[in-house]
């Protein structure tokens, strides 16, 4: 049971930043694991075809697109499209009580949402997020499932410590002149507003949940506004949400759903719209820039694009670095923020049996790539499915430019998913270029695509990396590389870049793999956004401090 | 002498938010006052009619415009004037060796800096601050020295506190299938990048020196854009802060001055530089809007306008209430943004002797105001000087419309100064209006203006005041009522407008009085800015946290 007692452990967790979880990592370890699965299977399919029903304030029709990527065909349900102002009000209306319920009883609720989540909804969430993201039932679980329920739990670390650094009250007394003055003062912590919490297509769980407990621990309302091909595992979590919220005696309207469609965006409304106070924004980078630059006078954090990059300028195991890079290169067919996209190889790679040349550092990823994705039914735990369908025309569109500016390493073609035959599917695209097609590369190109940059030497190669890590916002970045100095400038210059850096890691755990309590998230300091999610910025700015001081002993 | 112990005891103050301070509150205190007056005030004179010798990067021309508010005639100092392109670069590349220093290194040289100013430049800046603010003597010691010094140690407690929750590493561990994963992980604390730190001209000190001290602590450059009336202040900041650092084997780039002109204003070039990443604005409201809408991607920290609002409903000494408002509405001629501007009145006030109308209340407001002033030496002390001639015109604007649509209770007239007779002087301008002028008394009018608005009800004057305060900028509040519930309904609304709220007071205490380790500034919540001073949002968002992983025993 999720309680504040499981809190209190997590807040160790976050000061150590060791490895912990409250949950099981693999579905496999899940109470009941068989049952739950079967159960939470038949919960999703008794969506399809109907409408999803969500007693919620100012319905005024219905709307739903999803398609699933699995079997390419509509998942037929409708979503009740509210009327914004409708939400916004009942919103607005639903903050005061829960502002001044205080803190723990605000935490406590929370946990038990979450605890919720974990013991009712999980696989039903699972079944869904496979079902409009494409992740594999894996990936659904723990990175979809209980690592982003561990990342809500972190917000709630976070949200209570910058909560705590507030007095709730003072006594202060000072002399002025002939005369004592004596105050008792009075700390109260106001909620920002309403904040609306974008989640996006192809990982709608994971950014959102963190997002919308940060908001609610600080006493706000949350509108979810899911993207339009993922609207399922927000509808399931705002509806666990208002559930738990009512149970305990509070307004459910804290969080509603407000769902639009591709031919009738809302964001810009909801944006725009004077009560909203926070946005946190998960998705495109182009709609991610306009969202920053105009979300004001609300607050904005966000995650965008991840134009992600790896320096391999030398390895102890080749062939390990290879396997780790090709493996992370198609989990998930590279559809997650932190995936690496770009490899940048100076002439020679350094390793221990000698220099090993470009061509053939290309040639062998290529290689290990194509072996990971010959046999079906292990494409399909790692591959997965493609989420949209402008993934495949981005993969045909670079594959015409690298034949015309480039090589092309790999060809991506479909494969055939064991379990979903009319599955999305992509192997990845790998193709090498030089600096001069900066453009085509150093921005994100969304899926299974990847480059290998032609560069003058491994300094060169970390500059390459960093500068456009820098400029276009990347979230992870990686280095290989046997000498120490080059490993230590990396580590500085990728800071500087504002990526995540993992050095040369091989072996069984993804490259980009982003443990809870651990590893921060975007950092702010370049275009890929600055929600970090895991330090005091993302949450103390959710709440301000309304004083009050009236005069000792006065009526 | 301020160092890390001082810094530790200001941590337990703001814990507690009890009454501390490491300085003597009046000058009269300050060791060998006599002679440390006279000194500053000679180092200020010396000043007059030179140029002010600064050696900072990309000097391309001489300026400077100040005009003494005691004199009426320019300083005649001129400050270098350099290339923006050029302090920027230089700030950037002062970063890198800062921000590695780490968080004890910084600290200790920024407490070595406050140290200084308070030792060796204090009443040179006392004399800077009243003859470009117009302050008194008095008030430019406490409000622009002492306290201000106490804000920016404040600053460096919360930006401690912000660093000090990320662990510098971590030791992390898990199995993936079969394999153990062991990860070394690093988190470094890497700044955002360059401040722009803007000042204005009443209130120098007070805002600048707790945003820079949170820039700096935060590993951050800053450079310093002071209002073309008020650079002596900051330019006096500037070349001591630039001193204690390269006394410290520090960058003195760290910290530079950027002048402009009325005429040739730079605040949008700083903004939209590329390297701009933080921005601290003290300004007027409507510059204030533009920057915190346009900032981006910097993110920016305001302070503007101050709408702010008295409702008295009633009162237990009505006499004691009126020489409170008598006196903070004369103090520094109402030219803080603390300063209270509007009173809302019911048409009886509630006193223990019965109801007393409200033209009764009025009239003895007036008559407070008028006898405070009326005594050149009392009202030197307490109204100082006028700031801006833009000042004087305003009063007579507002006074015409007064005479149109209300009516006029006091009139403003200079008075004599009776140490500086050609001092640029003004008594308070009193007015009286109705609800639907509005227009004239919903924003602040910088300035020793005062309004009493007539209100339907104890209840209207309360929903009046509170719905100004939110939709127009209140900082400060101030009910004076004999009635618990309509103080707890007054606590509830002046938090939901953002506006911080003092009940009751009377006595030696002036009003707007704003105590460091324990009054919290602007919340975020209306219009008129976010720089709360004291809290962690105000120093969290100024740094960024990279983490490095590697494998366990790796190279």
């Amino acid at each position: 049971m999720l309680d504040l007692s499981t809190l209190a452990r997590a807040r160790q967790a976050c000061e150590t930043r060791e490895c912990w979880s409250p949950f099981p990592e693999m579905p496999t370890q899940y109470p009941d694991a068989d049952l739950a699965r079967a159960e939470g299977q038949a919960r999703f399919e008794a969506h399809l075809g109907r409408p999803f029903v969500l007693m919620q304030p100012g319905i005024i029709g219905a709307v739903g697109e999803e398609v699933s990527p699995y079997t390419q065909t509509p998942l037929g349900i409708t979503y009740p499209r509210s009327d914004p102002d409708a939400l916004f009000a009942a919103a607005e209306a639903a903050i005061p009580d829960w502002a001044s319920a205080g803190i723990d009883a605000r935490l406590r609720v929370l946990m038990a949402a979450l605890d919720a989540i974990y013991r009712h909804y999980l696989f039903e969430m699972v079944h869904a997020v496979m079902h409009t993201a494409g992740q594999s039932l894996n990936m659904a679980y723990a990175g979809s499932g209980v690592n982003a329920l561990d990342r809500a739990i972190e917000a709630l670390v976070y949200a209570e410590q910058a909560m705590r650094s507030i007095a709730p009250q003072a006594h202060w007394a000072r002399r002025f002149g002939s005369s004592d003055i004596t105050l008792e003062k009075t700390y109260r912590l106001v909620p920002r507003g309403v904040a609306v919490c974008f989640t996006c297509a192809s990982f709608p769980t994971w950014n959102a949940w963190p997002s919308i407990m940060a908001s609610l621990a600080t006493g706000n309302a949350v509108i979810v506004k899911p993207h339009p091909a993922s609207v399922l595992p927000m509808a399931l979590t705002v509806r666990a949400l208002r559930h738990v919220l009512e149970e305990h005696g509070f307004d459910p309207n804290l969080v509603t759903l407000c769902v639009d469609s591709l031919a009738d965006p809302l964001g810009k409304v909801l944006i725009k719209h004077p009560a909203c106070a926070i946005v946190d924004f998960t998705g495109s980078a182009r709609f991610g820039q306009w969202v920053e630059a105009n979300a004001y006078p609300a607050i904005a954090f966000s995650e965008t694009s991840g134009c992600n990059t790896v320096v391999l300028a030398g390895s102890d195991d080749l062939d390990a670095t290879i396997r780790s890079l090709a493996t992370t290169m198609c989990l998930f067919s590279a559809q997650m923020c932190t995936s690496p996209q770009n490899l940048y190889l100076p002439p020679v790679i350094d390793t221990p049996q000698g220099p090993v040349s470009r061509g053939d550092v290309a040639a062998k990823l290529a290689g290990a790539i194509a072996a990971l994705t010959a046999d079906p039914r292990r494409a399909g735990m790692i591959l997965a499915a493609v989420q949209s369908p402008q993934t495949l025309a981005l993969i045909d569109w670079v594959h015409g430019q690298a034949v015309e500016r480039g090589r092309v390493l790999l060809q991506s073609r479909p494969y055939a998913h064991p379990e979903y035959p009319d599955a999305r599917t992509a192997t990845p695209l790998l193709v090498q270029v030089g600096k001069d097609a900066r453009d085509l590369y150093a921005e994100e190109r969304f899926g299974p695509i990847g480059f290998v940059i032609d560069c003058d030497s491994a300094e060169d190669a970390l500059s390459q990396a960093t500068t456009d890590a820098r400029e276009n916002g990347g979230i992870t970045g990686f280095v290989y590389a046997r000498d120490d100095a080059f490993i230590a400038h990396a580590e500085s210059l990728f800071a500087r870049a504002g990526a995540q850096l993992t050095i040369n890691l091989t072996g069984a755990m993804p490259l980009n793999f982003a443990a809870a309590y651990s590893d921060y998230h975007v950092t702010g300091l370049n275009g890929a956004g600055n929600a970090a999610l895991t330090t005091l910025a993302f949450v103390a700015p959710r709440f301000a401090v309304a004083q009050s001081r009236r005069p000792k002993g006065a009526p």
